[in-house]
């Protein structure tokens, strides 16, 4: 029996776990819900119905988990809970100061309606999650680095975007090789934020705009910019649409850590992705398993990586696993 | 209340666990048992009691979590079952072909008895596992590799020293930086013994010996060797004692899958380790209490790192772990 699966939201993140739920021959999807009118929605899965959220009440029959894929400003602070008290939902909330209160009230509503609640997942947080823990774990005396990129930043795209002047734009976050390299070397350095990362940005500039003006205000841009080093290309939106249209990402936790006599090890995760949402997405998709299965077995409440034995997240028995995978 | 942990068996791995207890406030060592004479013995903890084995019957009130640092071939088939009718207990079994086998005879004890027990537990078996495990389940369409090394292979050093005339030996296993390259780069390459590995060997040779007798036996040696490019250097024994008296290892999974319209993702987790033994002892221990926590909450029967949700290796809550490793 397949798990049936909605999607809430079909931004890049809703079509992302669309394209992994045709990778798992365990679960079908059974419905895109959208706040918009779903006549507008036009989606690749042929024969699933795009419906409007207000038929997600009352509950319905046909869907096991939901997959939220909104944002963490506002949309799954009040879609979690709120469908968390109907189905078993997943969602990638990733305002990290924030991660204590939406557990609470996403733990609440799954505790009262028996369903399962899992927040905050896709790599960072989830992947990278994982390893920072499994790490810190097993050597006590040690510290970890977090290193993203090289990939695109599409909060710091929007940003340069609402420069006046920009009609398109694009930034990457580039690790500093060097930073990567004596921590890699176990050498537990201390390192600034303009030593981790630089910024590169690709900029269509509007007709006539001021270019070095364009220049001066992304780089002096508190918060996203002023820390770092950060080149500006100006390109075409011809030269944007060729060279720059993919959402690539990726980056590294690093842990280096001893034991004994000064025996320093180094552990590694590293993710190189073709595209971010379709990476997160596939992420979502495995941890929905994961919900069903829990609930399935009486589980409730909210859950995040750190709570899910890894064998939950596979269509394999386990001793398949056992025989295969270990 | 600390975690109550006893060593059984007191080589290597035994040491390297007496470590890793070190290092975790939670966990004190009750005990350190040997098949041996006791008196011969000395541990490096103060005021820890050795003691024979036959101590470990009937159950001890001192011990919560037995760890057995015993060999794969014939101790821990024995060993493990037996104690898990007694205690907690966890191992590193990693003879691959026999972990079905194993798991069914120290699930029937543990679950007798009401006690957990987590076999196979490292990091090969164990933390790369769990990384297969983690990248196959989330990116269905894929392969991964798994490569050792730089580091010794106490198997293979074995081996040469069996070789007549040979009075002491190293062996490091190499990946071969073309086959990682490819790998890494997300070409998915069917690759041969021969084109993942090459073998390096350091030879101390008896007074008189033929040398070249000695290269050609290693060379020529069936499984170990002569599927691999090898190369033999002699070295006198103080070269031996002063350039190979440590036991690094380490070595990367590394998965490659696709989603979407061929979009590719690499995902690679590595282990750069200045001692194998106390790596895999650090692991052992971090699960170790995973076993006794897990216990506490009337969990029974074997478990492998599959089995286990991350939170149980940590000492802290789920609400520091939210906080600050999410």
């Amino acid at each position: 029996m397949s798990i049936k699966i909605g999607i809430l939201g079909y931004g890049n993140l809703g079509r992302g776990v669309e394209a992994a739920i045709k990778q798992n021959p365990d679960m079908v999807l059974t419905g895109v819900y959208t706040r918009r009118s779903p006549s507008d929605l036009k989606i690749k899965t042929e024969g699933v119905a795009v419906r409007h959220t207000s038929e997600l009440e009352p509950k319905r029959g046909d869907i096991d988990v939901l997959i939220i894929c909104g944002g963490s400003a506002t949309d799954l602070p009040e879609m979690t809970p709120k469908y968390a008290s109907l189905y078993n939902v997943i969602d990638s909330f990733d305002t990290h100061a924030k991660i204590p209160e939406h557990f609470a009230n996403v733990d609440r509503a799954a505790k009262e309606n028996g369903t399962v609640g899992i927040i905050s997942c896709g790599w960072d947080p989830g992947m990278f999650s994982l390893n920072r823990l499994y790490a810190v774990s097993i050597l006590p005396e040690g510290r970890d680095y977090t290193f993203w990129g090289k990939g695109v930043s599409q909060g710091h795209s929007d940003a340069i975007r609402r420069i006046e002047g920009v009609a398109d734009a694009r930034q990457y976050t580039i690790p500093v090789p060097e930073a990567l390299d004596a921590v890699r070397g176990g050498k537990n350095p201390e390192l600034t934020t303009r030593q981790k990362h630089t910024r590169d940005c690709y900029v269509v500039a509007e007709e006539g705009a001021d270019k070095a003006e364009i220049e001066r205000k992304i780089k002096t841009m508190p918060n996203y910019f002023s820390d770092y080093d950060t080149t500006v290309t100006f390109v075409t939106a011809e030269e944007m649409a060729r060279d720059h249209s993919g959402l690539p990402h990726g980056g590294s936790v690093i842990y280096s850590g001893t034991t004994g006599e000064n025996n320093r090890h180094v552990i590694e995760y590293s993710l190189n992705l073709d595209s971010n949402p379709e990476f997160t997405g596939a992420v979502l998709a495995a941890y929905a398993r994961a919900a069903y299965r829990m609930n399935a077995e009486s589980a409730n409440g909210a859950k995040t990586v750190f709570d899910i034995a890894p064998a939950y997240l596979s269509q394999k028995s386990g001793d398949e696993l056992r025989a295969h995978y270990l």
